[in-house]
């Protein structure tokens, strides 16, 4: 049968060959580009735990949060300036404040900030404070963004489209290494599937982790928080995508004695749950499953 | 079980006030807003029907076929002159040029045209040529170009997501509605799921459409092509979409004489087809069924 | 990349030659294979209408509703003797006194009757009172009943899996002529996607009807009372289902003078919906679309 | 909107009160039933690990691997004697002379037997030989069937259905439990989504664990083999299983000396791989991160 559209997973490298590990040996069967964000190494010897808020409400909320992060052990702050919601009514994020608010957060602690960017005319002025900029799920497919943070020069962290299959996924980091940034860290958040809302708020794909590995050199990392959409369930994924080959994880925290966050409290945990994530993430890495890296 | 992100349906209204029946009683139980392009008129007393190729390749190709639409019957050209690939390394449309040609395919046939805007700082651009512009399925997450053609004052075409549910469809029109712009016809094109590929493209989803009716009340139609992404599927599907209750429909014409079009030929017909499709188009329309229209 | 469990669909033939289009020339291009049950002939010059209770519940609703059915024009009479539910402690259905008053209603309406088996040891039971034996969606990958229900020299309706690939579809119903028993009516009832639940209990997937078309000469029919879970949809779905080529219609109708049916009362119509249901398929049958049909 | 046949997880309660931790309070909140399979202990102090063929196709294989599981450190032999293919052409298992295979190789190694059975008039007879039965992904919503393995007095393996809900297959093990048989562990093995088929053979959904365990007192484990489809997907995929709280794993292991199996040979490791993932249970267990037990 005849259908439009189709490609087969096998005949990719033509479409995305700037980061098909087909087209590029050097990077052998098992080695990762190790993208360096401000110190931190992705694809390094061992996991990246990024954690912060969902959303950047206050000085005080952010702050506090980036020190906890950091007492912690975590690595990078994540904390969303510019909130892509499901209703423009809805709370859209604190912006340029919010910028500042991550600034500050990040001389306090030295923590590197990764934030994410929806607008391409944007770009340029996120990418001043940002050290990392985040293409987020609902963005994956824009290839007008793409395109602008691929010119960037800022390293790139790119979730996955919620229901992108894995070849749409690096033809959209290709879109960005076409523009000569192959800084690109990939991140799984959570496909829609018919469990979704039942008993968690997408289905947690870990398969896709070693799919990708076995198609790009790029390092992939795993968003727990939004994958399962219950705080319970955060640790026990968090450890899981570590077992099956992430090189990071993106966590949602937040400090619940200041209130319940304005934005997807239900899937945030605590700064004492991250710490038990960073101390696993260190002693079970990676690194020490796969011992071959290439830089 | 508590989990983040959860919006029951019917606690949505409060999301998109602008455009949900409920807020807004002027329309009834039934009533379309009925959006007019150039005299067309969506939500209207008889369905619409769009045709055209899917990409704009050359002046011969699109103004051949606009006059082929409109010999057929058809009401409005649609062509893209930007087109969102997968791999940055295919055919990325004629753009400028592409508009161009539209530009004459409508002087010599009067057929007003609906064309793909990707890049919010390209919508004035696109808006000078176009009647109607269309937020393709990879954009309807993409709330910056949502608000910016909602700027436009043109009538917008806003194709759902492949894997949007329907309150985050209504949410992404009401992005547009909330700078003003009440045009919004939306296009089911066919939703992901698990026999996309085996002998379909996507899933076309015709429950959406009672659906969204009962919900907004804004015009609806489908677009086969895409939806089935088997030529011989989409004359059908055609038909059972506008029993469903489809205010029109979006189809992909080719003149195959010409060869292979560059992009997605196996979801096309030809002429005679889409002729056969008007015809059943006006005797079997939504009017028939809903006589109720409110304007 | 090598996963275990993948067929492509056009190796299947080799999967279901008994009933494969290409394994089996006489059926050409278009050809079905018509099946008779008590003189009503799927596949044949005009759409099946069958249509009847969820469950058989009394005497009075089955036989009241019979008459109704009879009156609106149905060719055949529904009707759940044996229920599958999700939970063992929900109403399981009444048995043998309710196959008792299936053969009540038969006698006095003429009307045929169809209706569920599950469990392979009743199938000569029930089919001593049924003219057509259903195998339901949650059994449509239960080989011991399809062998079963093949030696049974009655008529299979066999409903698909709620997600099951077409080629499933097809190698179950490979099951039932492996035994010798060809006259197999296959029926589409909505599958499990991501939208299940929101809008519609499942989504219609018209798209399998043309594909199976293509690949078996099997009649099919379609049954949009689950397909939509929504009464205000089963009409438009049938009218949709009938344009996209379907056979025939499987309708749950109820009596809500009596009170809420006992089982999926939310999706049933009443008599004078079913009306205009047969109505439209005399008028707009497969017939006039795809003349040629092979005996 | 009203549709038919929708239950929120929070009603679901009463669908298996027998099985419901809100309903069984002597559980408490984290406390799981221990079902013993002679001597093997699921939901006890460390995981178990199953591993075994495919399907048993001969004398040689099944014994060799029945003792490479042993020494791999195994807990239990797995085998298909009675094996659900998608075509009735397709080798259907060896039947009773698989069974006999297996009770040997049980005799030499000392391994207890678990084994599917697909048909309800043969359930006393495979219960003869095998320790645990096994109802397969296929056979979930075979009412029937379950109802028959509820009345065996073994303990019941009960894969979860390719598109189950969690709903619905928790009314599916009360089926099995209404016959007085509490005796059983859920089995996840990964559910249809889009990607299935593009690098995965199903979807691994770990979310179910947590999910499970809040809902019902019952252990549950994992079938990686199925779940990824790939060979080098199910050491990673074993251990996140892990890691996420299953109980223990189901592996399809294979002596690939012997040539390719018959059935799924790209899905399954050798014997020095589940040694790893035995080691790898032992250390990292259940047992270790939740504590508290109730028999």
């Amino acid at each position: 049968m005849k259908i439009a559209g189709q490609i087969s997973i096998d005949d990719v490298p033509k479409m995305y060959p700037l980061l098909s590990r087909a087209v590029n040996p050097q990077y052998g069967e098992k080695g990762t580009r190790v993208v360096e964000v401000a110190g931190v190494r992705f694809g390094g010897d061992r996991p990246v735990v990024i954690g912060g808020p969902c959303a950047v409400e206050s000085h005080e909320q952010t702050v506090g949060l980036a020190h906890a992060v950091k007492r912690a052990g975590g690595d990078m702050l994540r904390g969303g300036a510019y909130k892509p919601r499901t209703s423009p009514h809805d709370f859209q994020g604190s912006g340029l404040e919010g910028l500042c608010i991550l600034s500050i957060a990040r001389e306090q602690t030295g923590l590197p900030i990764v934030t994410e960017v929806m607008d391409p005319r944007l770009v340029g002025e996120v990418a001043k404070v940002a050290d990392m900029l985040q293409v987020g799920s609902r963005n994956m497919h824009n290839y007008t963004l793409l395109a602008e943070v691929g010119r960037a020069r800022k390293p790139i962290l790119l979730k996955r489209g919620m229901s992108a299959s894995l070849c749409e996924w690096l033809g959209a980091a290709e879109y960005i290494a076409k523009q000569g940034n192959l800084d690109i860290v990939l991140c799984e958040r959570g496909i829609r599937g018919f469990p979704s809302g039942e008993y968690s708020r997408y289905v947690l794909d870990l398969n896709v982790i070693p799919a990708a590995k076995m198609l790009t050199f790029l390092p992939i990392i795993v968003d727990p928080s939004h994958a399962t959409g219950v705080s319970a369930m955060v640790e026990p994924a968090s450890r899981a995508a570590l077992e099956m080959g992430s090189h990071g994880l993106l966590i949602e925290v937040a400090d619940f004695s200041l209130g319940v966050p304005r934005c997807d409290g239900l899937q945030a945990i605590d700064a004492t749950a991250l710490a038990r994530i960073v101390k696993f993430a260190y002693a079970h890495g990676v690194s020490v499953r796969e011992p071959a890296q290439v830089g």
